[in-house]
């Protein structure tokens, strides 16, 4: 298939009418049913699939900003009309509507395919733990795709739809996207519903998006987290905190990165260091034992008991019906007491003040997703260790509540997984979902790796996905606020930042007003006679523009002044009555002279 | 004593050189050394109280806002030089420094003067539950103190402190106070620091304060409520959200009241609720089933574990060193398991969501304290029913994270338990308590009781608590933000309110500007031949004014508008060039009559 698969490649295709949903969908519908890696459970048959084509009738891109796009979901998401699984036949059942994420997708035009394969009951970072197959990676059979969402990340590594929907409790939403060359969104903890969707732990589950670009991440992330009343864990969006152009990232520090051996990969992650630098980044270390610290509650401590919880009747009626791997990790759970579960909580709620703070010394930290990879023959023969070593700096991350996004961070070069692809992942605090995934666009960009499995670059025109800006108001200021005057620190203590240093256009007469101290200027539009007068222009957080403002007395005020580039920015007016008997002061040019000629 | 034990009252004492410091504390020393109600499990000794004395030297209630005010200390709150027992005396251990808080308070000029009575390890709400004997009711010895906080309310009652501190788990920071005719502040969770407190459920326990006058709890609370980075609950401070004068509060519906036949007390209530209506405040009835469910998680569920968790290794070792009735509790934990604790925590997470949107509809709630008291004597008969029906309203407070505050409510008249007290419980949201104070305030001014046990009234000076209110700014339009007219959405987008209708100064005029629709008027001050003219005068949140400034096109702007009562309020300026051409409408009076002409 040469139709590159993002989202804004396929609208362009629908656009220009080289495509339509209907061939677009059915040629996936081909694929998928050609697929060979084990990465489907179940697919929609064409009828089904026919009526959700109907639904776009009078509609395009232009009013659904998923308008025909084919998606794939994770076999313990509910889609009307499969069952879900969990990855567990004798689990299955019908659903009987499709899971809230899944219906906000359908409704913004989004087509699902199937169902794909998962660890069974998303316990497992290997994509290994299933009866329907062991999911192939996308780039070498031989070894894992990763799990637990195996089937989805494969499904968007190979083409065979554009985006798909996982879960991720311990990484799994984040480490078969490692593995598969391909992106992972592991929002903020709440933010896409988990209403109609098995839980792993279900404290802290999140459905996660995987995709080729991060354009496309950005694109499904704000329709999949719309808030759910429903589910008790929802959360309410809150505004990202940019990060500046120069941001600073946490690099864990040399002793505590884990490679299992992997040199290919542990090259990969200092150059990954080195493009974070080339995007403005300056690399800070941290310390990353009390993350570590945190990741190894999730498997030693009790939080285990989440996942019996989850499945309780259905385990304790035949544990037999579950695979080998899934009885003991599952079944160890039975002897945790409540005063373990609390005793784990507080132990993770004095980790996480320690974590909170180190990460608060820097705008994110970057790791590696996995140290390694390994082949499916090897996790067969070891499938517990290596399954955990896989989670070395994944584990930590909803325990600990921060957002992250897995990226594509190259292929190895030399050593036995030669050519296999290694990838990074960013973390941050709680809702800045929006500020990873603009950078995680600039980084895409950056390194320009092929997407996926295929060979195709990032489309020439992918929409770029905007860092979030704070609120702020620019205000032009010509008197007693310019730096070092007498009322400037009404400006800095609203922690208002100079941002220019220039002229009016020349219309403005100056005049120096009655009273004082503090002097203060008059500044009159006037297109006859008015010059150049010199201002800065100071940029105020929007939240603290409105007391500064109530704070000027009259005559003056805030309106619009034009500047020499002609824009015309807020900043400080005078009422006529003001210059009543006023010394105009026009001729000097600026404030700064005339207070100059005054104190001189 | 005739000193009224209020820290506005003992200051005044002491500026007008009528009292020392000294003085006091012996004073309260010595009640405290004759008390025979069992408050005290241990005092300081007069060596020891010195040592704080001194530590007042050179200081005064101008610089101290505690100075010379003694307190007491519930005793599972460490404080140096005295054993930490939480009323089991096998338990006991020598503190190696006083608790974060009581430290707070110490350095803030208060004296502690002992350690308190408690139900042990602030296990019960009936103040019997203590090797040191059952605390007695400071009006009535035959009936319980309440508990678990049981000697700190009474010490305050009686006025052998002025203030004191206690815990609360389940209620035991306000059925104590509801008994004794005092007020009780259950803050937000997390905002007083737990350090060096021995935890009863760590996740959900909160230091409180007893006090005699809201102003005091006042005054204590923020000095009390320092953010504690040690304290891995500790929670930062948050701006508490303003009521309105016309404020909301739900009253549970009638079925869900309970009084456990005590209709004195039921008598008791509804007269609370004519009070808060003549507060200013709208009666709404309110589902209080959610609130109740939650609530019976706290002992039927496995939140019971928290409490073996936290005396473990002390209680496994040898369970005959507590008393039966806490072996029974406590020692039921151990059956509890991991995944009982995960499903409960699901359980509150969507009761949770139900009660928070129940709260939501109105500013607050009332409810009874308790709805009833029992003697001690009975209480000794039947000490788990008996125990359980007083937390009838107050289990689901810490569960659900609501900030409360427990308030007197006059004394029964007639019925067995004639002259016994009864009190009301005002609960709101997280973060609410700076509001819970201010109402608490009022309340008490206007139920005008006596303090405590004694006969005293609330003295005349003491200070108002004053309500918190938004941050708004006042802003004067007189053109199209006009209430109707086509740029009011402008303000109302932003929740300004119209809060005056009324004229300038009668020293303006007014011009209909070029340009148009919308049509604009500009307002110029003239004091020669200006008149008055009609304008409305908007409240706009403070944090959404700037950007309604930031929108105003020239030239016009916002600068300061004189008003017809002289004052200078922000609003619609206009720079000269605007007018130059305009047609002056200043005899019109106002900018509606002009737009009725012109579209007459």
């Amino acid at each position: 298939m040469t139709q590159p698969m993002t989202i804004s490649a396929i609208h362009d295709a629908y656009r220009r009418g080289e495509l339509t949903p209907h061939q677009l969908v059915h040629r996936c519908l081909q694929q998928a049913q050609a697929d060979e890696r084990h990465v489907w459970i179940s697919l929609l048959s064409s009828e089904q699939l026919q009526s959700y084509l109907d639904g776009l009738e009078g509609h395009s891109p232009d009013d659904l900003p998923l308008f025909g796009i084919p998606f794939a979901i994770k076999d313990n998401i509910d889609l009307a009309g499969l069952p879900t699984t969990a990855a567990c036949p004798d689990f299955a059942y019908q659903p009987p509507a499709s899971a809230f994420v899944v219906q906000q997708l359908i409704a913004a035009g989004a087509i699902p395919l199937g169902k794909t394969n998962l660890d069974q009951f998303a316990t497992g970072l290997v994509g290994v733990r299933s009866p329907y197959g062991a999911c192939q990676n996308s780039i070498d059979p031989d070894y894992i795709s990763g799990g637990s969402s195996s089937g989805s990340a494969v499904a968007v590594a190979t083409s065979q739809v554009c985006f798909s929907l996982g879960t991720d409790t311990a990484g799994s939403g984040r480490v078969p996207a490692a593995f598969n060359n391909i992106l992972g969104l592991k929002g903020t903890k709440g933010r896409i519903s988990c209403s109609g969707v098995v839980p792993a732990c279900k404290s802290l589950d999140c459905v996660t998006i995987f995709a080729q670009t991060a354009a496309d991440l950005a694109a499904v992330w704000p329709i999949a987290a719309q808030f759910d009343p429903q589910d008790p864990f929802a959360r309410e969006a809150q505004t990202a905190k940019p990060i500046p152009a120069q941001f600073r990232f946490g690099v864990p520090a040399q002793d505590q990165l884990k490679f299992f051996g992997d040199e290919a990969a542990e090259v990969l992650f200092w150059q990954s260091v080195r493009t974070l630098e080339a995007l403005g980044g300056k690399a800070i270390t941290v310390d990353l034992e009390p993350f570590l610290q945190a990741a190894r509650l999730l498997y030693e401590g009790p939080w285990v008991a989440e996942r019996l919880a989850a499945i309780k009747d259905f385990f304790r009626a035949d544990p037999g019906r579950c695979l080998p791997v899934i009885q003991t990790i599952v079944g160890g759970a039975e002897s945790r007491s409540a005063v373990e579960a609390y005793e784990a909580l507080y132990e993770l709620q004095r980790l996480k003040r320690i974590a909170d703070a180190e990460l608060a010394k820097v705008d994110l930290i970057v790791t590696p997703t996995t140290g390694t990879i390994y082949k499916i023959q090897d996790v067969k023969v070891d499938p517990i260790q290596l399954n955990s070593n896989l989670g070395y700096y994944t584990n930590f991350m909803n325990l600990l509540d921060y957002s992250a996004i897995a990226l594509p961070a190259g292929f190895r070069t030399g050593g036995d997984k030669q050519n296999l692809p290694f990838g990074i992942t960013l973390f941050a605090p709680a809702f800045q979902d929006d500020v990873l995934l603009a950078l995680g666009d600039q980084w895409q960009r950056q390194l320009a790796l092929p997407l996926g499995a295929g060979h195709q670059p990032l489309p020439a025109n992918t929409p770029v996905v905007v860092m979030p800006q704070a609120d702020t108001i620019d205000v032009v200021v010509c008197g007693a606020h310019l730096s070092g005057l007498p009322l400037n620190w009404q400006l800095t203590e609203r922690h208002a930042v100079l941002v220019q240093t220039t002229t009016t256009a020349a219309c403005y007469r100056m005049y120096a007003l009655a009273g004082g101290p503090p002097y203060r200027p008059g500044l009159i539009r006037d297109e006859q006679v008015g010059k150049a007068i010199e201002v800065e222009v100071w940029r105020v957080p929007a939240a603290e523009f409105g007391s500064f403002v109530a704070g000027i007395p009259a005559p003056l005020g805030i309106g619009k002044v034009q500047l020499a580039d002609g824009s015309r920015v807020s900043g400080f007016i005078c009422e006529p009555y003001g210059i009543a008997g006023a010394e105009e002061i026009t001729a000097l040019g600026g404030w700064r002279h005339y207070m100059r000629r005054k104190n001189a």
